[in-house]
C-alpha cells in the first residue's frame, strides 16, 4: 500500500495502522481522529467531504468527545470507515480537499479516547507473577489458582488519565518496617506497570457469557497501559481483599486505540499452557499477539534510559482466555470498558515490567544514563512506555503513554 | 408535618423522608419522581405545574432516565425540591393540581436510580469481618490492618440491577473439597450480604483528597444494597488479589434514595474504636446512622422467613471514614458512583448478615416456616432486605431490594 503522504519508514503510524482517538485541534471542540504519520485524519471533516458517505450520521458520531458511540456501531462500521481512509490515503495522488481533513499530530491535545465504563486489571504474565510471588513469598511463588485462572480483579475507573496527565505521588498508610502502628504519609515505593488493555467493542447481556472462541469480536482494539502503583501503600492494605489506594490514585492510557484488525499480521502462538486449561478457556490457532513493549525513565532535565524491553506475546493466559473468564459468571461488558493484561514481564532481568521486579524489591538499584539509581520512582521523573508491533515491512505501532511524577501534596 | 394525603403510620415513605426515584408510569420514558406513602410525586409535572420555580431549568432535569445530572445539581439544590415539594403536600388541603402530580405508586415500574460509575465495597462490620475470618484463618481471625483501615476494594459497577431484577445462578470455577484439580460448575454456595451504600453528589478532582469532617457533603444520599456472592467460587479465586467473578454477576439496590438530609434525626455515635484511628481519619460527634435492617427469603411460591436482623449502626468504620480514606490518596469520586458498606453483621447469631455466617460455614442449616431449611440459596428463592429508621412518630425507610434467584443455565 502507497500513500501520497510523507511517512517515516519508522512511523509508529503507518498505513497499515490507522488508530483512533480523540483530539482537540485547538478550538476546545474534542473529536474523533485517525492517527497517519505526522499528521490525523479529522474524521468529522472526511465525512462532511464524503470520503464515508452518510455524512450526517458519520458526523454525529466524529462530533463526539469520546469514542465509545462510534465503537458501538461495530466492527463492521468501524473497519469500513478504516478501509474507507485507507483508499482515499492511498489515491494516486494528493486529492484537492486534502488539506480540509488533514490536521498536523504535532498541534493538537490528544483526550482520552473513551469514556471508561468498567475498569479491569488481570494478572497474566507467569513472570510478572512468579517474580512477585517470590518476593512476598519465597517458598511459594504461584498460587495454586495462577494456572488455572486468569487472575484479575477490578480497578477504578474514574482515575484513568490519557498520556502527558502528570501523576501526583499519593499519601497513603504504610506500615514502616519491624514495625506494627502504620503512619499516613507519601508512597516511598512509587512504581510503574508496564500494560497492554483492550478496548471492549460490544456490549453483552447480563448472565450471556462470551465463548472463548468468539472473544475478540468483542474486543475493538489495544492501548498501552501504565498501572501506576504504590507498593508500600498496596503492601499495606492489600489482604484480605487485593489491590484498592496503591492503584487507584492513577493509571495512564496511550492516546490512540489501534483496531484489533491491524493486529492481524502479528498474531502469535502463547506459551504452552500447563495443566490444560479448563473447557471454557480451551482455544485454538494463534491468540497472542507480537508487540514490543519498551519502557524509559527521563529524570527532570534530563535525558532518557530504558530500562525495560518486553513483549506482549509473553502473556501466559490471552486477550480471549481473559475476556471469557470474565464473562463465564454471566458479569456484563459494555462498549468503553477497559481490560488490562497485568504487569507484562519476560523471562530475562531487563525484560521485568516494573521497577519493583527490575529493582527486585529495592534491593538492587537500576542505573540510569546520568549516574544516578533507582529502585523506585522519583519526583520529578517522567516514565515512557512505547510498543509497536513490525513484520517484514509492515510496522503498526501505539505511540507513547508519557507522564511525569509531582511531588505528593 | 400533616399532608393532606393519607399514608399509613408504618409507610417507609412518609412526609419527612421524601426521597429520590426513576420510575416509568407505563409510557416507556423513565423519569424522576419522589415517594411520598403509595404515591409518586411525578417532578417534571411538579416542575410543570410550577412548584419549583425555573420550569424549564427543572423539567429538563427531571426527564431524564437518572438522577445523576440533578444530583450534580448539589444539595442546595435537591433540598430545595423536596422543601418545596413537602410544603405543597403539608398545604391545608389538597391542592387542585394535585392529579396532575401524583402517580400511584403500586402501578409503575422502577429502575435504576443512578447510572454508576465506579462502584466501591468496603468491608466495615468487624463483626462481619470477624465470622469471615474465623472461618478461614480460625486463629487470626482479624488481619492486622483492618483496625486501621477502613479496607474496601473496587467492584463491577456494569452488574448493578434494581429491586425486582431476577439474578441468575452463576457458573464458575470451584475447587471440590480434598481435590487439587478445580472444576467449572454452577456456584453451590450461593449468598446474599445484606449492606448499605451511599451515593457520591459531589464530583472531586484527581488529586484531592476529602477531608474526614467534610465527607457528608460528597454524600448525597443511601440505599439498600444487596452484595450477592458465590462463596465457592470467590473461596478458589481470591487469593492474591481479591474478590471478582464471586461477585460481579450481580448486585442488587432498592429503588428509593434517601437523601442524608432526611436521615439527620437518626444519627448515632458508632463503635468506640481502638485504636484511635490516624489523623485523616478522626472524626468528632456522631457519624453512624441507626437504620434497622431485615432480610428474608421467600422460597418460589412460599412464605417469607426473616433470617436477620441487624441495624447499620453496628458498622465499625462509618461512610465519612470509607470516602476520607478512598479519597486520601487522591482517588477521585464522580456524582453517582455508589460505596457500599460490607456486609452489616451485628453481634448476635441472629444479626449476621451473610448465609455464610447465619449457617456457620454451612455447619447450621437455617430453619424457615415452610419446614424447610437452607444453608446457601436455592434456585426460586427470593431475598428480600428492608430498611428504616424510627424515632418518635418519625419513620424513614427505604422499602425493598428484592430479587428472585434464576437457575444457572
Amino acid at each position: 500500500m502507497n500513500t501520497w503522504l510523507t511517512i517515516a519508514s519508522d512511523s509508529d503510524f503507518s498505513i497499515h495502522n490507522l488508530p483512533f482517538g480523540i483530539f482537540d485541534p485547538g478550538d476546545g471542540q474534542p473529536r474523533a481522529g485517525m492517527a497517519i504519520g505526522d499528521h490525523i485524519v479529522d474524521l468529522a471533516a472526511a465525512a462532511e467531504n464524503g470520503l464515508l458517505g452518510k455524512k450526517r450520521y458519520f458526523k454525529k458520531l466524529f462530533e463526539q468527545p469520546v469514542l465509545n458511540d462510534f465503537i458501538a456501531e461495530g466492527k463492521t462500521v468501524t473497519n469500513g470507515v478504516r478501509r474507507k481512509i485507507q483508499t482515499w490515503l492511498c489515491l494516486p495522488k494528493a486529492p484537492e480537499n486534502a488539506a480540509k481533513i488533514l490536521v498536523e499530530r504535532q498541534n493538537v491535545q490528544m483526550h482520552m479516547p473513551i469514556r471508561v465504563g468498567d475498569y479491569t486489571d488481570f494478572y497474566s504474565s507467569i513472570e510478572h507473577a512468579t517474580n512477585v510471588g517470590k518476593m512476598f513469598r519465597p517458598d511459594n511463588p504461584l498460587l495454586p489458582n495462577w494456572r488455572w485462572i486468569p487472575v484479575g480483579y477490578h480497578g477504578r475507573s474514574s482515575s484513568i488519565v490519557v498520556s502527558g496527565t502528570p501523576v501526583r505521588r499519593p499519601y497513603g498508610q504504610i506500615l514502616p518496617k519491624d514495625q506494627d502502628t502504620p503512619i499516613f504519609a507519601p508512597s516511598q515505593r512509587l512504581d510503574f506497570e508496564l500494560e497492554m488493555a483492550f478496548v471492549i467493542g460490544k456490549n453483552t447481556a447480563l448472565g450471556e457469557p462470551v465463548p472463548v472462541e468468539r472473544a475478540e469480536e468483542y474486543i475493538f482494539g489495544l492501548l498501552l497501559f501504565n498501572d501506576w502503583s504504590a507498593r508500600d501503600i498496596q503492601r499495606w492494605e492489600y489482604v484480605p481483599l487485593g489491590p484498592f489506594l496503591g492503584k487507584n490514585f492513577g493509571s495512564s492510557v496511550s492516546p490512540w486505540i489501534v483496531p484489533l484488525e491491524a493486529l492481524k499480521p502479528f498474531r502469535v502462538k502463547g506459551p504452552q499452557q500447563n495443566p490444560a486449561p479448563l473447557d471454557y478457556l480451551k482455544t485454538t490457532g494463534a491468540r497472542n499477539y507480537d508487540i514490543e513493549l519498551e519502557v524509559g525513565i527521563k529524570p527532570e532535565n534530563g535525558t532518557e534510559t530504558v530500562v525495560c524491553r518486553s513483549n506482549m506475546r509473553y502473556l501466559y493466559w490471552s486477550m480471549a482466555q481473559q475476556l471469557a473468564h470474565h464473562t463465564s459468571n454471566g458479569c456484563n461488558v459494555q462498549v468503553g470498558d477497559l481490560m488490562a493484561s497485568g504487569t507484562i514481564s519476560g523471562p530475562d532481568a531487563d525484560s521485568f515490567g516494573s521497577m519493583l521486579e527490575l529493582s527486585w524489591g529495592g534491593q538492587k538499584p537500576v542505573p540510569l544514563h546520568d549516574g544516578s539509581t533507582r529502585t523506585f520512582l522519583q519526583d520529578g521523573d517522567s516514565v515512557i512506555m512505547r510498543g509497536w508491533a513490525r513484520k517484514d515491512e509492515v510496522r503498526v505501532g501505539f505511540g507513547e503513554v508519557v507522564s511525569g511524577i509531582l511531588p505528593a501534596r
